[in-house]
């Protein structure tokens, strides 16, 4: 079996489903809905806790943690960087997602913060990629104005920085832990058109950290999410039920069914 | 017609949806909406209503009022705390949704402190009925690792201590007002894959307070549900499309399809 | 080409496609997800951004904003304000949605405040907008109590005293800018039972004023959306499946199936 390969990225799903996971989401408000059903949908079991009060206790018992920056406050801030130390310190996976980092300085900040704390993997879309390493992007909102393969480089000087895996999405998704380099096609035109769809692969990812080391399983998470969008999205003429068919497509999935509908390729660097 | 029975709970939805009780609902982030939702659909009308400035006079013409702990912060703890007293204080009923307890000292502690201010109903699941009563459980995250029959010697207890309604769900629901216990069959494997669906039951345990003693009420609320659900999942083959359905199952749920989805029965305790 | 017709909505609907314009959100934590969605369906970018800290950057890259006080507490309340007069001091349209008007005092009093800051658009039901117009109305809860025809003249003196442009929403839907009136027949009765959808019109509402006069905008905002939920409502037997309807709709929605939905007609005023 390749490392990289549909059929790896579906033995560590079955491990997922096996091993259920228990994911602490420290996320934004508009996405905490669907990021919840697709760590369901996949197999693992969701929690949203970010009160300052406990996220000690519960990163004690949670096995990987995704930190979201979608709808930021201050008062957030402090449970977002004692949850990701306490993993840091417990030898627990964490992923970042900086929601729109680069649209405002306030955002710039707290992403190049909460980045400094060592998360295992970062998932962003290519302007996100691009401002968090500081290279020159304009940022508008939060959706991507950069095709994604124009930040890889971007993404694989962030991870050397940061010795972490960066995962940028995109018609064409990329992976790099700075080293090597892992190209993902599937997922659907219509995906982009349905909110927190990638803040929702983000919490995927952390499920996916708590049963591989960052590299195998971010990629493996990016190719199982980019078959379910496929397969949702063939079915329909719109946005409005690609949630819930995603959902359906995660739950259902299978060995032959992912194979046929994502492709891994290692790409030279 | 007996006094448990889909004939007995049909008369209480239709008397729901002629009454359209206001709900006030002090709830977590991710099921805000699936609860509002569910609540439509079932013909009460819902509102979201958290400010410490507004909950008393919120509270005054509110008909019912669910607490839910699922996304705790301090500055809600107020407002729960201030809500479930002015409820009381008017003699309107309340539900408590202890999500999570026993998982952080820090839901432990709140949930006692609302448990203490009496609310009519409790809906809980296994892990957490048993955690709230003292009884030795292991919860773990937001999802129960206990089966609802496990529970209903700790609901049996819960409920005689603090004088209210005790509901535990899971595939067999309990209802206990600490003397009669009344399970509920029905419902679908598919609904603990879809996020809220706990959290949507506790509102519409309160809306049918509203319109009836709180355990008549609950056996009522938990039996549409649990018939709703049954209706939903036989259509599907995952769970994203489970919310809709369950949706569209109690908005037009009729007697004979209550009737034919659920059953209820007295248990000897 | 009619002033107000459906032609000239859809005109508006394709200038607003083609530019994509960035929508801030202040708005609910029930509607977060379905506003975002809805106005990724019409062509729109939404980002939901409420930090005190980040929005006046965020303003300045912006094209419109929607204030909506359905879930408020006092931390946003400063949000609230500074955004809006920061998009009037740039000469950037924004959209009030005063959720719950007359409901509490604290709701009134912020609406009032908010109203004073000078909204390009208010859109409310009918119940809200004669609270907001000091008109005697009987509010409960966030539903409407009153049919939007009972509302136009409150809306009507609203518009005149604030120089702005108000939607009365309803079976029937009204726009006013305090002399013009047009009436909008479309939606489908499935609507009022499905969370959130008045509030994601105001979304939407926000981006057409990207893109158009207020009045021009507003109208055909409510001409787009009211064929929009005709559509998908008249496919549904319940309104579990309308949100994502109502996004298929707007997503695909041509210039025949917007005239063949929704009838706009000038009313003497």
């Amino acid at each position: 079996m390749e490392p990289f390969s549909p059929s790896a990225a579906f033995a560590l799903l079955d491990r997922l489903r096996r091993q259920r996971p228990l994911v602490q989401n420290i996320t934004n408000f508009v996405t905490m809905t669907v990021s919840a059903n697709v760590l369901l949908a996949a197999g693992a079991s969701p929690a949203m806790v970010h009160a300052r009060e406990e996220v000690e206790d519960f990163a004690a018992i949670a096995s990987s943690l995704v930190v979201n920056i979608g709808t930021l406050s201050p008062a957030w801030i402090d449970s977002m960087k004692l949850a990701a130390t306490t993993c840091r310190g417990l030898g627990k996976p964490w992923v970042l997602d900086p929601v729109g980092v680069g649209a405002t300085r306030f955002r710039t900040r707290v992403s190049v913060e909460l980045q400094a704390l060592g998360p295992s993997a970062i998932r962003a879309n290519a302007s996100e990629v691009m401002a968090l390493a500081g290279a020159a992007s304009v940022v508008r909102g939060v959706d991507s104005t950069a095709a994604s393969h124009a930040a890889v480089e971007a993404a694989v000087s962030l991870a050397r920085a940061g010795g972490c895996t960066v995962a940028v999405t995109g018609e064409t998704d990329y992976v790099t832990d700075g080293h090597r380099l892992v190209a993902v096609e599937g997922g659907h035109p219509l995906m982009p058109l349905s909110t927190g769809l990638g803040c929702a692969l983000s919490a995927l990812v952390a499920a996916f950290l708590a049963v591989a080391p960052p590299f195998e399983a971010t990629v493996a998470a990016i190719a199982v999410y980019a078959a379910a969008g496929r397969m949702a999205g063939a079915r329909l003429s719109g946005p409005g039920h690609l949630p819930a068919g995603l959902c359906d497509a995660l739950h259902c999935m299978d060995e032959a069914a992912l194979g046929g509908n994502c492709t891994i390729s290692e790409v030279r660097t």
